[in-house]
């Protein structure tokens, strides 16, 4: 039995989203029947982040068990050249026994890109938000500052496990670049509440729109509750850069 | 009775090409319905290229006559709110009534991506040729001088139009340049035969992987016959960046 650790990429467009579902396409759904097709063997694949519908990933990481006794670089090529295209196996790794992707990982970057122009790009759709409208960046990045350190983060989303009531996650990182016509923010942190990624996303276009001052959100962070943030910003521009260990 | 042209950008991975048929969508298809949704009138659409299937535009010309006296601005506004996502009107201009897109069109410039690493990315399958393996760039684009200039480019393409027979074109610019993981391939010409830049793509591919040599491609173009040159390359590389008037 050896305990294999896959690093992926996927275009999350025609996916319902990383985790399983019975009726419906995923990509752990894909990724286990492939495996099952290619080796002969029913395998359950625990995935580091539970990426929603067409969040996309460069960096996911998740792993399995598998009885047969098969060379590493083998696996990727079987699985790569099986998979549909919108799902890369970028590296396969043996890992010890008690290796568990998803309870295992100590941290997560994850990055947001805006397409902030006039017109929108055909190119762009499925992975950016289109944003017309200015931005000061200037205040974007003030609001991030308050974001950053171990904070009560109930009111931007919501705790995704049923036994862990605490909603203190701790960003070591948030960032807002522009770089020509796109804004990057990236933001890295040790674990994040359902939805919490998005939802900092929309408060901080918010602040970039001058709706809200960057001071606001230190506020909204003291009511604990999920109304006083903005709405989620869209799935298209998320994407699962790395998954720290 | 407006002439209008319509400067387009498309996403052609969906599309069954720019030509209209009764049966599946195509780009051209797609806008002339909005046309009749938005302004109740029944038009013909004449774009500059008939794009094949999975062939990407950043700057497709078309022309229309309209009845109705609309606001350019206005015209172009409720196509972008109205057309799929994957279809873009960059601008909107009024033309003198005699200006037809497809037959005032002096010269169209082309672009052919190539994914040049020896992993697919899941971002790319619609948007480059993935293509893992080396390429000698300097035996490329000596092949390439020996395309450009007024040749007769039978070995390379199929005439399209049934009333004239020359199949010499002029290429004016065919450049091949590497940028990191991708390789830009420029091609500018007065007008193409059917399928004739994928087909000079095609052979500039096995050129790369030296399995012609530079000097075989004049020996390719004196044949003229189809037969000789190499396979067109994929739809999913190639865009159609610019027509000139």
């Amino acid at each position: 039995m050896t305990n294999i650790k896959l690093t992926i990429s996927y275009d999350g467009t025609d996916y319902h989203g990383w985790q399983k579902q019975s009726d419906r396409e995923t990509v752990q759904g894909v990724i286990e029947a492939t495996i099952k097709k290619l080796f002969r063997e029913e395998v359950s694949l625990q995935g580091a982040s539970r990426t929603d519908a067409g969040v996309h990933a460069q960096g996911q990481v998740a792993n399995f068990r598998l009885e047969k006794e098969i060379n590493l670089k083998k696996i990727q090529e079987a699985l790569n050249s099986k998979l549909p295209k919108d799902v890369v196996i970028l590296k396969v790794e043996e890992v010890e026994d008690s290796f568990n992707a998803r309870f295992a990982a100590r941290g997560k970057h994850y990055q947001y890109v805006i397409y902030n122009v006039s017109l929108a790009s055909p190119f762009e759709k499925n992975y950016s938000l289109f944003f017309p409208y200015p931005l000061n960046i200037e205040k974007m990045q003030a609001a991030a500052g308050y974001l950053m350190g171990t904070l009560d983060f109930a009111s931007f989303g919501v705790n995704p496990g049923k036994k862990i009531d605490s909603t203190v996650r701790t960003i070591d990182y948030l960032k807002v670049v522009k770089k020509e016509k796109k804004i990057f923010i990236d933001i890295k942190g040790d674990s994040f509440l359902y939805k919490m990624v998005r939802t900092i996303i929309g408060t901080l276009l918010e602040v970039g729109r001058e709706k809200k001052n960057p001071e606001e959100v230190r506020e909204i962070l003291k009511k604990r509750d999920r109304t006083f943030a903005a709405k989620t910003a869209s799935a298209s521009g998320l994407y699962l850069k790395e998954v720290f260990y």
